[in-house]
């Protein structure tokens, strides 16, 4: 055991706990948080014709339930990630912080969606931001697989949440990008199959099924 | 027992409480940030003359302060259904969110509210907003009953809470949106109404006194 | 014991620990994000002088630090009397709620006070709004010990929390409301004192030093 | 025993825990909010070429992502401060709440960052933030070590935590300031290699390496 492994244990092992749920409590609280910005893009000046502005801003509505239950589906799954995972390390922290900083972003670039829903451009850059929280969510939960943070009864899901199967969320998100520049409404429609296919697509490509 | 039914065990049994307290604290930071992000609705421009704007503003601190309330007592209301749950799965996570989804648009529908207040469609969508909250509180109670998913202690006032009678809040929520195209003053003193007579309402309709 | 006593027992008594830290939870949520929002306040718009900007808003930055001073300590003194607290009752919880609805309120009237600090409507704004703070932390406080909702430990410091002599802080803030139509500095001055002096006064006034 | 030093145990010795974790989760809450803010910052008007929109905001999402960066950062040295802290005092509650003062500010001066990354006052506020912070975070851990409430594992790492070497963070920060006005990006640079090199650097020169 070097000086350095034994420091690393002083501070951590009989606190390990205390500070491992306080990691899930500020991820929680920038889900929350984030969650509940997206309603500033929602916006009436004084003085309109509120029926006319309510009909106006169908997009933005679209936008605003959109990525509520996007966040909130990627919620549940930091949610599942977190509860199989036993141990932490510094280097998970900082993925982690990555991966929240793009889910921090999801108000902006829904904001942007909720304006740009014909545009190619604004499409893209919504599906670019979904991309690299997909991306990054995969990378944790397999870092967390090879460097054994996960608890012991998660490894029977490792091809199924680490595996390469596991990628095709991603993947679609990533795909989406270039599809928007050909049809915004096709890299939508890609979202939702997502939604309503891509738990059994992943299942049947790994040959595990997601617990639930 | 299906293999479907023992996957299904192993990531929640053990950590069921855990989990379960996260939903709750999630609920709890998107109901904190909802109530707290209702401010944002209140601004006076610099270099106006203050003590006018303040008077002009007389309905926007009456959205404010009734949105506080309302909010208030939906978080109170939400406290005393999660405190009555003792399982929940995953349909249950899902249905949470989308009321949640509705507690977080409070904050826009209440601004409309207070530059809208004399306005019939400003009003309806308030009340459209409340509705969609209290129907879906009162759907999330009625599944949590029918799949057993609460207390046992709870199920003497299953009548007062999955009962029909207890859609009256939901109801008058409802009725009050063709109302404000009658009278928004009207649809006002509906809610108002509600805040003052629903529990005994429901108490007499269902023959089950609230539990306090 | 009524059938109404020992409903109110069955949903509360084996939860009640759960339920009261959902409420200090909840609460410190609020002032967690009121004292965050506080910054939204300060703005500096593109293609200005930033050095002019910064020297311009003297007034905006010294409001942040003031209120986050004023929200900070209030948060302390929250801390300090639901540290007291054993039980709550339904109506501590309302008292409570609409104790946050002006804590929530700190950001619009800061804003205000940065915004017009020479102006006596301005300053006298955010002395009402401590001022309702004050208030009802004081009716809070009396109520949980009128009630016996307080710690038995609590008790020999009722005199110096619940009784007249505590109310000195509610009405300091309450008399710089006219204080400010005679001179805003001078309303800002008395604040800065039931800062340095409030604690010492109270102690004296009630003869019993408040706990550290 | 003074009768005062009685009474500061009453209320505190046998809720100290519950008293202390409410501090960690309200800094912990400021931190998480304060570091979601950041992406108000970002904003796109309709109705422009977002295309060209998004590239002229280089500088804008530069900020974002750094701020990101730097308060998560800023959070796990809290994290790691207060998990080393056994005992608190009123003190140490007011220091953590100078220190989240700056902490809740970075949202305005990173979107100054972001407007004015060319111009040496924009970036010379921004580092003047960041070493406020750095600055108080100091203090407090110094503090923490003077007044004993540290654990005593801690005491190993004092020299590394509360020693002149430590104080390498907040002087290079400080150092920008001036920097900055000889060159934004230097100043900008500067930072970065704390990033990178900070760690390192303390830890040589005060003999004692930083626990993971």
């Amino acid at each position: 055991m070097s000086a350095r492994d034994t420091q690393r244990v002083v501070l951590h092992r009989d606190q390990a706990e205390v500070e491992f749920s306080r990691i899930v409590a500020f991820s929680d609280g920038v889900f929350a948080i984030a969650i509940t910005l997206l309603v500033l893009a929602l916006e009436i000046p004084p003085d309109v014709d509120i029926g006319d502005a309510l009909r106006d801003r169908g997009a933005e509505f679209f936008a605003y339930f959109l990525s509520f239950a996007v966040v909130g589906r990627f919620w549940m799954a930091h949610h599942r990630i977190f509860g199989s995972i036993a141990r932490f390390d510094t280097n998970l922290v900082i993925v982690n912080l990555a991966y929240l900083a793009f889910i921090a972003l999801v108000p902006f670039t829904s904001e942007v969606l909720g304006n740009y829903s014909d545009d190619s451009t604004g499409v893209a850059i919504y599906a670019a931001n979904l991309t690299a929280v997909s991306l990054i969510s995969w990378t944790m939960i397999r870092y967390s697989y090879t460097r054994g943070l996960m608890r012991e009864e998660a490894e029977e899901f490792r091809v199924r949440f680490a595996g390469a199967g596991a990628f095709v969320v991603a993947g679609v998100f990533a795909l989406s990008i270039p599809l928007a520049f050909l049809s915004p409404t096709l890299a939508m429609i890609s979202w939702a199959s997502l939604f309503v296919l891509g738990d059994r697509v992943v299942d049947r490509l790994t040959g595990v099924r997601k617990p639930t």
